[in-house]
C-alpha cells in the first residue's frame, strides 16, 4: 500500500479523504495531521471513522516525510505557498487543494484574495487539477492545485460550449450545501440559521470567480447561494449563444467515455453525486431569448474536493483513475 | 366580522389563508370550500388548524354565497374561468390565485398555458394583485387576480430599476420551497427526493415567464429551482445596465413607507419572511462587467399567496391593508 | 399600550418574544436589553425583525425600569438571581425564563445546576409559570418563573394521568429542535453535525427532570434528543399504569376549554405548533404491557418559552390570556 | 464475478443494493428485477446510478435464475412466501428482507401481520439475518431473512445486556428517517408534512415488535417515531436493571473483533453511519432510577437493510465478510 500524508485532516475535506482511503485499493491515510488538535484521536474530531480509523491520532507537521508517497493538502489560503517549497523539493507528488496555486499569475492572485503572493516562481510547477481537461498534465505533474469546488461546476458544465458562446456574456449562479463554508461554527452555518433558508451572498467578488475566468475568459459575473443540505453544489451558468446549436449533443460528445461525468437531458440533483466523484450535466438553447443554460451538479466535497484530488492523485501515481472513487450517489 | 369563502380551502394555500384569516381582526374564514374533501373536518386535512377551527368541515361550493362578503379562490389554473362570471355577477369583492385572469390577452395564456381561454372578456375586470405597483387599481377593483409566487418576487425586485436595463437583457434565477409545488404527494416532493437536493426545473418554459414579461418586458430568461425546505423564494435576477447607477437607493427610494417591502445592503434570507408577508430586497450594480444584481425573497405562501391575497382584500374592503399580516418571519 | 423591557433580548427566546410583541394588542416590546450587542440595532441581530423594529436599538440595562409595565428575563442560569432582588422591589411584574427560581428549594437547584443559589429566600416568591396547572397563583402573581421546554410538555402530557400510574415508574424520551440549544455557534450546532442527524445528549443528568419531578415526583429517568429541525419538543412519555383507563379520555377533560390544549387521537406532529402557543397530546393504555404513552408537541420557543412568558404576562396583566399568540401552527 | 438478482430493485432498497454492489469485488448486480417498472432503464428510476448502471433495464422476474449465483429479494411482505418454494428448490442462496421468514412460528405472524402464513414449514429453513448473533448459521445457510430495521438497532444495542434486565421491562423508543416508509409518495412523506416536524407512528401495534420480542423476550413496547432525515435509525431503549453494572463495558467486550459494531462512551449520532453498515452503540446504567439505556444508531438503508443482506451474503458465498460495505459514514 502507498502511504498518503493529510495536511488539515481534521476538517470537512480531511475528513473526505480519510473516508475515501478507508476503501481505496492502492493507498493509505498513514499520516492525518492537524495542528490544532494534535495528539487527539481521528475520531474524536470525526466520530463517523472510528470504525476505519480506531487507534489514529492527529500529528504536528514537522516537515518529516519519510515513507510519504502522495502529500494532499487542505489548507486556509495562504498556508500552501509556506510548505510547497519544501514539498516540492522532496519530489514526492503533491495535491494542493489550496487556492494559492491554481492560478497562472501573481498579480491576479493578488487582486482576488487580497495578499501577494509569497512563492511567484512556483506558480508554474503547478498544473490545474481537472482531469477531464488537463488530464495528460495531471499524469506528468509532481504538483496539482485542484480546483475549488464551484469553478469544478462550472467549467465541466462550459467549457465545452465556448465555442459557441458570446465572450463575457456568462452568468453564474450557483448553489452550495452547508459544508462548503468549513468546519468553524459561525453564525452563519447554525442550523437555525440555514436550515428552512436561502439566500446569497459574496456578491460580485466571490474569489473563485478567478478560477472561472482563467479558464473560461473574462467578464464572468458569478453569484454564490447558501442552500440548506450538507453537500452539493448546483451550477446553473447562463450566456449568449453566438448561433442556435444543441448543446446537450456538444457535452454528450465532450464527455463520452470520462468515467466520473454523465451528460442528460433531465436536469441533475445534487443529490445523484452526494458521497461520490459524479458530475451531472444537462443543457439547453433558448431559441425564443437567444441564450443558453448549462448546469452541473457536484458534491463539493467529492467532485469539488477530496474525490478530485483522489483523482489527480490516482493518475499521478500511476494507478487506475477511478480507484477509490464512486461515480453513484448516495441516494435517496 | 365580515365573512369569507375560500375555494380550495383544503390545500396548502388554502390552509394559509384559514391560518391567517384566523388572527384577522376584521374577517372570518366561515365557508371553507374543498370539494374533494367535502363533509371532512377542517382539521383532518390541517391539523395544525384544530385549535383555531374545532368545529369546521369542508363543504363543497354550490354557488350560494349569502353572507359572504369576500372570495378567496386558489385552484388549479382553468377553474376561476368557470367560476368568473357567476362570482362577478353578484358583486362580491374577488381575490382569485389562479392565472385565469393575471395575463392581460387571451392569447399570451394560450401560448403559455396551452388552453384556449374561455371567457376572454373578463380579462379586462381584473386587476393585477400587486399593490405596491397597483395599489390604487386594486382599492376601486371588485376582482384581483393575485400574482405568481415567483412574479411577484421578480417583479418587486425589478420593476423600480427598469430605466436603468437594457431591455431583453434580463435573466432571473429562483429558488422555491417545496410547498410551491403543492400538496398532492409526488415522487419530486417526496421527503427523500427533495431533501439534502438541490435542482432547477421547467427549464426554458415556466408558466411564470409570462406574468413577468407583462410587468417587465419581453425577453426574460426565467430558471426555477427546488430548494430542500418547506417555504421561500429568492429570486435571483440579472440585467445589463445602461448606465453605472445605484440600484440600492433607487429600490430605497420606490418602496419607503411601504408596509411590507424593507430594503438592505445585506443579501437577503428566505427565512427572514417565513409566515410573513414581508419582502426583502437588495440589488447591485457590477462595474467589472456592467451588469445588475438584484434580489428578492419571500415566502411563497405568504408575500407569494395567501398573504397577497389578504393584502388585496383589505385595499378592496376598505380596511388597514396590514390588517392579519405579519412583517416579520418566524426565525430561527 | 402598555411597555415590555427583555433582558437577554439579542437570544433566540428574546427574538421570539419581540416577534410577537409586535403583532400584540396591547403590550410593546420598548426597551430590548442586551449587554454583549448594546448599541447594534435589533435588526442587525435579528434581521428577520427589520420591519417591525426599523430604528430599534439593544440598550445595556442599568436598573432604571421608568416607565415599564412587564419585565420578560431570557438569560443564561444564574443572572435572574442577581436581578431579582431588585427587580421585585420595583414592584413590576416579572415573567422569568431563567431555571433560577423554578425550583421550590435551594438544594434541589444546587443539586441540579451545580451552584449554590444566591437568594433562597426569593424562591418562594416566585410562581411555576405553567397557565393550565396554576393560572389562578399566576394571574395573583408579581413574579412567575416560566417552565422549561421539555418540562412544559412532559407536565402537561402526564400530569392528569398520574392518579394512574406507579410512583417511579416514569421514562420521558424526548427530542428538541435545535434552537433549543441556544444561539451560541458551536460544533454541536453546526449545519453539518445536526442536519440528516438525531442524537442523545445529556444522558442520565438533564437539568430539566428537576422540574419534572417537582410536578410529577420522584424517579423520572429523562432523555433528551437533538433532532434536525429548527423548533418543536416533542415528548413521548411512558410509565406503568395502577389499572387499566382511558388515558385520551382523562386528557380531553383535563383540557377541556384549556385555549391552547388540544387532544387528539392522532399522534401530535410538532410542526403542527409552529410559530404558536399551541400544546398537542395524545395518549394511550397498552394492555400489552401495562403501561401508558403520552405524547406532547410544542414549538420550544413558543409554548416552551417566549409564548408561555405571553401567555402568563397576559394573566399577571388582566389581559384577554390569549392576546398576540396563536393557536395553529405555521404548516406547512 | 458472482451474479446476484435483485428482486423488487426499483425501490429504495434496491437502490441501495445496486449502489453497493456496484462497489462490491466480487458480486454484481446483474438482474434488477421490477415488476411495475419492467423494460425501463434503471437510471429512469434511480438517476443517481446512471455511471453505474449506462445500459440496464428492470426485468419481469419469471422464474429463470440461470447464471445467478446469489439472489437478494426486498419485496413487501407476503411476496416471498409466494417465490420461496421455487427459490429454495433452486438451491441458490437467498437472502430475503421481507418479513414473511424472519419469526419462528406461523401463530406470530399472523397475529402481527394479519393474514396467515401461505408456507409456514419452510419458517425452519430460514436463519435470522444477524450476522453478530447468528454468524455460524448464516455461513451454513442457504436462505437467510434479513432482520428489520428497528429490530437490527434494537437487538444489537439490548442482546448482551439481557442478563442484567428485568424480563418484561423493556421499553424501546426509536426514531427513523423517511427513506423507511419507502418509495411510494404518500400525505405522510411529502417533503412538506415532515421537514421541520417530528412525530411518533404505529402506537402499540408496530410489526417490528414481533421479532424484538422473538430475540429479547415478551413485553416490549416499542415506539417509532418520523424524523426530518433521509435516512437513519436511533433505538434508545429503557429496561429495569436487576443490579448495578457497566454497561458500557459488556458492550465493548460482547462486540470486540466485530468489524461493523463499534461502542463508545459518547452517545452515537445516526450520520456517523449514513451509507455504511456501521452500528454505533452506547449504554448507562443509571444508579438514581435503577434503570438501563442502550442506545444504537444505523442507517435504516445499510445495516438495517442492503448493507446486512449484503454481509450476509458474503457469509453465504465464502467471501470476506466486510467486501463491498463501508464502515464510516458519510459525515458530514
Amino acid at each position: 500500500m502507498l502511504q498518503a500524508a493529510i495536511l488539515g485532516a481534521s476538517g470537512y475535506v480531511g475528513a473526505e479523504l480519510l473516508r475515501l482511503l478507508a476503501g481505496h485499493p492502492a493507498v493509505r491515510a498513514s499520516r492525518p495531521f492537524a495542528r490544532s488538535r494534535a495528539g487527539e484521536p481521528v475520531a474524536a474530531a470525526h466520530p463517523q471513522l472510528a470504525g476505519d480509523y480506531p487507534g489514529a491520532a492527529f500529528e504536528t507537521f514537522d516537515g518529516n516525510l519519510t515513507g510519504v508517497d502522495i502529500i494532499f493538502a487542505a489548507l486556509p489560503h495562504g498556508e500552501s505557498q509556506k510548505l510547497a517549497p519544501a514539498i516540492l523539493a522532496s519530489g514526492i507528488p503533491f495535491v494542493d487543494l489550496g487556492a494559492d496555486f491554481r492560478l497562472n499569475d501573481a498579480a491576479t492572485y493578488e487582486q482576488w484574495y487580497g495578499d501577494a503572493h509569497q512563492e511567484p516562481e512556483f506558480l508554474g510547477q503547478f498544473t490545474y487539477g481537472l482531469p477531464e481537461l488537463h488530464r495528460k498534465a495531471i499524469r506528468a505533474s509532481k504538483a496539482v492545485a485542484a480546483p475549488g469546488c464551484y469553478p469544478t461546476a462550472t467549467i465541466l458544465a462550459l467549457k465545452p460550449l465556448l465555442p459557441f458562446l458570446e465572450a463575457g456574456s456568462i452568468i453564474v449562479d450557483a448553489a452550495s450545501g452547508v459544508t462548503g463554508a468549513g468546519r468553524v461554527p459561525k453564525e452563519g452555518t447554525h442550523f437555525s440559521t440555514v436550515s428552512e433558508s436561502f439566500s446569497a451572498y459574496g456578491l460580485l467578488n466571490h474569489r473563485h470567480t478567478a478560477e472561472m475566468e482563467m479558464e473560461l475568459g473574462d467578464g464572468i459575473l458569478f453569484t454564490p447561494h447558501l442552500a440548506p443540505m450538507n453537500r452539493g453544489i448546483l451550477a446553473t451558468c447562463y450566456a449568449t449563444a453566438t448561433q442556435a446549436f444543441d448543446p446537450l449533443a456538444v457535452l454528450h460528445e465532450a464527455y463520452a467515455g470520462e468515467p466520473f461525468v454523465t451528460v442528460s437531458e433531465e436536469p441533475p440533483a445534487t443529490k445523484w453525486t452526494l458521497g461520490s466523484n459524479a458530475a451531472r450535466l444537462t443543457a439547453r438553447y433558448d431559441q425564443r431569448t437567444g441564450r443558453v443554460i448549462a448546469i452541473a451538479a457536484i458534491d463539493n466535497l467529492g467532485k469539488g474536493a477530496a474525490g478530485q484530488m483522489i483523482q489527480c492523485a490516482n493518475l499521478m501515481l500511476g494507478l487506475d483513475e477511478t480507484a477509490g472513487l464512486a461515480r453513484s450517489g448516495v441516494c435517496p
